[in-house]
């Protein structure tokens, strides 16, 4: 038998919640001193506010400030007890979980795993490309570019692909990192690189759609093109990565670029845990729940946002893979199970869409609220604010702020420092 | 033949400095915009802080804030290039270094590598200890320190072990170490760890000599024991470390002490680079210098700093292994060399002792200028002045401030986040 999870006795219903995301933690805010013993798993020990990753990986923001402890948001719940393992398989029979430190039983259980990388089976692209899904890999990331950069000077036969950069995928992360490069290449290379020729630096943006930012209105879409034309980032439009051995990148125009880093930011998936049956999982490893987020075939083992696939009459496809559907799918999840002893009082989900934007560099961002849309300094105002707020704690935002009100004045990226270099992963 | 490091040509003498350490960097800080191609050599990118490392092992300070790239140093510096490389080899017949990028040739040669962390070889201390000397080390046990918090929840063998944290060595470092994991153990675990008993966890300090600070004066030291043990830790003097195998620590009092976590701070020794007659380096890895910091046998080849030993009427036996000795040794060399035209006006050194402290926690601290000699909360005060005025950086002033102040008001160590999990060193 395998070894328990320690845990005190309780005589209240057990809610096992994985994952420490923007969903599990709401759920788990939620359910703060209510009459169940929830049990936070995460494999890390803090949440990571993903939209600012990008940030990171350039050197604006410290990683620290983004990262926030998950004790720390519950401290004095005395109804919630983090773990941090690794999950390694559901039993629905027994209605047990397995993780890298022990079995759990659970009365409910919240998958809100988020999502992770998908390289659509590219092996090519998954060793030698750079993904930007969590701190670790926004760390590899900066220290890589800087190593780029140290190399460029060094190795006149490695310089020209040391310098062209290659960021795949025109969605949010995509833009919003292909324009962090781009202002650094024109305000802090010149600066620190005085040997090295701003010109001599590419930074390639490759979509393989008809436009960026294809989730947003065609003039936020166009706008944030001309932004990213303005910062001097060159976008290949209805363009497919076809292969990338770590130097060379092959596109489906023909073209090559030679390329010492290529950005993976064209694909994400569910991430999934062994043990639910395949016939619940959809393309794209999501868990196909109904409205009350439950799994299909299961009443008491639910998933909530990335990970999970809904349909309503208005997103017939399933929502946006973003914070909000999970925060509020969080919110309504805690609230049906709170009036479990009422079974018919349980609510659908909706999605409320309150917009969207991006930002692609200082004053230069795109915003759609409802039919609203704006553009420029104001957005970017917005923006930042919206992402300040939307931060947990407030040494974290004000830090940021910090950083970020240095970053404006200075034209600088501070952070640009390599703690551990990034070695190339071996096949 | 090796290749030659890409360097611009320039008419002007070219001065090597290996090492961005308080020496290093003070030395190519004075001869800014001087008659001299100064190449500035070292394996990081960044310059380190090292005198708040134990904050950031402790989670008070971001890895960040204490590290300062070196090219925005030398921003605008038209004669100083920095390169990020290892040095592997001083060929002193032809003036010439071998570096992990290649060659180079050199008229003048600082070696300003300072110290390094040293076992007495021991190998079982090199393995399973924790050091803490680097940025990368101060993750490394931060790291550890967490996941050994979170085995002790889930492993009730392990549980003991988990919650024992040894330091060896009552210098600075050990002393401010072991009272950063005092306060940590008493303001910040009740809060997130409520399932662990505030009386389970023990520090202990080890340390040989009779006394702790036994560089500064008995009342210093008498009074840090004092602040030591208000904030619960044990120290263990006249004892020394016999072996740790990773688990138990066994001093030489006979006592056994199961542990997972065990910091080494109880020696350093110079970081020597081959090439440089042994009849040169002392033991202790400490390259012999005259007054001007020549090394025996050269008139071209300096060393400066830690990794330097220089021995004046008030120090036989050579300066203590501080900054201050590295600064003011920086820039009388820089005055000297740039005087070389007048080879008889070079000055000799002599070491101003500008005093001492060390912070044990909250208004616990202790300092010693000239004969005055003072303690607690004005000593903490002045400590955090003089440590904050000495950071690189307005942002980096500005951002450390900002966290004293946090943990401060809130008792807390916010940045308690395992970016990286530490695994322990394979044989």
């Amino acid at each position: 038998m395998r070894t328990q999870l320690e845990l005190p006795e309780s005589s209240n219903p057990r809610i096992v919640i994985i994952g420490g995301g923007f969903g599990g933690i709401q759920l788990a805010k939620e359910l703060k001193d209510k009459d169940f013993q929830v049990v936070l798993i995460d494999r890390n020990n803090f949440h990571t506010f993903q939209p600012l990753l990008y940030q990171v990986a350039t050197g604006g923001l410290e990683p620290d400030s983004i990262a926030f402890p998950i004790r720390k948001i519950f401290q004095g719940a005395s109804n919630i007890y983090f773990r941090m393992a690794e999950v390694l398989n559901i039993d629905t029979t027994n209605n047990t979980i397995d993780t890298s430190i022990g079995e759990i039983n659970f009365r409910y259980l919240v998958i809100a795993t988020g999502s992770t990388n998908n390289f659509f089976g590219m092996a090519d692209i998954e060793k030698n490309g750079m993904p930007l899904k969590s701190l670790k890999e926004a760390l590899d990331l900066r220290s890589l570019l800087l190593q780029n950069l140290e190399k460029a000077l060094n190795d006149p036969s490695q310089r020209e692909a040391c310098l062209n950069f290659v960021v795949v995928g025109g969605g949010p992360t995509g833009v919003e990192v292909a324009g962090a490069l781009g202002e650094l290449t024109k305000h802090v290379l010149p600066n620190d690189y005085q040997e090295l020729n701003q010109n001599e630096v590419n930074i390639y943006l490759i979509e393989s759609n008809k436009m960026i930012l294809s989730s947003m209105a065609p003039q936020s879409s166009a706008k944030a093109l001309k932004f990213l034309n303005k910062l001097g980032v060159k976008v290949l439009l209805d363009t497919r990565l076809i292969s990338y051995d770590g130097e060379k990148v092959l596109l489906s125009s023909g073209t090559t670029i030679l390329a010492s880093t290529l950005i993976w930011s064209a694909g994400v998936q569910g991430q999934i845990i062994n043990g639910i049956p395949i016939n619940a999982i959809q393309k794209g490893n999501r868990f196909i729940v109904n409205r009350f987020n439950q799994i299909e075939g299961f009443t008491n083992i639910f998933a909530i946002g990335d990970v999970a696939i809904m349909k309503e009459e208005k997103y017939p496809n399933g929502h946006p893979m973003v914070a909000p559907v999970a925060l509020q799918q969080a919110t309504l999840l805690a609230r049906n199970i709170l009036s479990v002893t009422l079974s018919n009082s349980w609510k659908q989900f909706s999605y409320r869409d309150k917009g969207s934007m991006a930002t692609i560099g200082r004053n230069k961002a795109v915003a759609e609220v409802g039919l609203i849309r704006f553009q420029g300094a104001f957005a970017w105002l917005v923006w930042m604010i919206v992402h300040l707020m939307s931060l947990v704690g407030f040494r974290n935002r004000l830090v940021v702020l910090i950083n970020w009100i240095w970053n404006y004045f200075s034209y600088d990226r501070a952070i640009r420092i390599i703690v551990r270099p990034f070695v190339k992963r071996q096949s």
